[in-house]
């Protein structure tokens, strides 16, 4: 019996290349998504697709509102900002940031890797792109592991533990497109834009540094962009 | 302008003495609720009644689905256990643990102290009445303050500091009851019962640690109990 990983899964590039990665390391996958009032559904949609993709055992979207807490662009009605420069996004916490978003992403990865009997949890963080968010940073990723030992009846009652798996945290994006590339990941699925609609935008952080990470792999990015004016 | 405190507020005896406590400490309150698909909407009710009593600055309800995980008496079908000896409930982890409950709600707490201004987080969990709840234990609640203390753009960027006060922990259910009497504490309030109803049960065993603490400090609990049979 293969043992399983719980993978949290946005539907974006990071996410679904470490879903590749615990897929290919042999797990029973188990991914979970969230519907957190962010600004479109196309997310939770990618992810949807991109699970099915990989045949995964078991797929949860779980709705939690983040938008009572206001206080980032992705859950409130601040404009996202766009045609930021490289400099300018690895230096400020942009206003993208969702407070303690990663904590409670994994604080419900535990409870579903403690159910399921999952002892390895995935994500698809990393400190490189994104060197402005806290809950990105290895030393962040450590002291949730510890604690998420500490929390369980799983660790303290049943002698397992929990190991949170950042596979991509030290790699930039284009390492990230090679590696996925390298592993078939289907990247026509998934969606990273922080806008909706049916094409992405092409200009917001999370656009800017996907586009950028194919070029730089030499790759064309198989989803669509608006036209740029 | 006094100091913000986020307060997790279950409605049940020992969040609101928690609560109590912060309150006589001068902090301006800020209270989290949850529906989480536990068995009843009296709990939610408790809540919103005692936020009231203290005219607190804003109280919040996050619904979120720990159902979706399943794996414990309050949040899927199985039956809660009653008449359980104290003996018995002071060794096991019972069947009403939720998987990483506090986890889940220490992390929303977190971002809404991020948001709202509060370096500082009440909880009423306590290490003696339920040491069979792994998160209820000074080592994880340390490890949870580490952990948040990384995770928040308050803390790395704003130089602010996270601080979770669980005033209870030490205390029995008597000392914690002695010491919400004396701060007047509306215990009328409340609700503690593990399952639903216009009366508390009286045999579960979030009932009887209350019932065995107001009869251990000599007092009538104010709410109503079925007769027993």
């Amino acid at each position: 019996m293969s043992k399983k990983a719980v993978v949290l899964l946005s539907g974006g590039l990071d996410s679904t290349t470490a879903l590749a990665i615990a897929h290919q390391q042999g797990f029973e996958l188990h991914t979970l998504s969230f519907d957190y009032g962010q600004r479109h559904q196309r997310e939770v949609d990618a992810a949807t697709a991109v699970a099915h993709h990989y045949n995964v055992q078991q797929q949860k979207t779980v709705k939690i509102d983040l938008r009572a807490f206001g206080g980032s662009a992705l859950t409130a009605d601040i404009p996202v900002p766009h045609e930021r420069s490289m400099e300018a996004m690895s230096h400020d916490i942009p206003i993208t940031y969702v407070p303690a978003r990663n904590t409670v992403f994994l604080s419900f990865a535990l409870a579903y890797a403690e159910v399921s009997g999952a002892d390895d949890i995935f994500l698809g963080i990393n400190a490189i792109d994104y060197s402005g968010y806290p809950d990105c940073r290895p030393e962040y990723l450590q002291a949730y592991e510890q604690m998420a030992n500490l929390a369980t009846k799983a660790t303290t009652q049943d002698g397992r533990k929990f190991h949170i798996h950042a596979p991509l945290m030290y790699m930039n994006k284009a390492e990230i497109i090679r590696t996925g590339i390298q592993l078939a990941v289907p990247y026509a699925l998934t969606w990273s834009c922080y806008e909706g609609g049916e094409l992405a935008c092409g200009t917001c952080d999370s656009c800017l540094l996907r586009l950028n990470g194919f070029a730089e792999v030499g790759l064309q990015d198989p989803i669509g962009y608006k036209a740029r004016s």
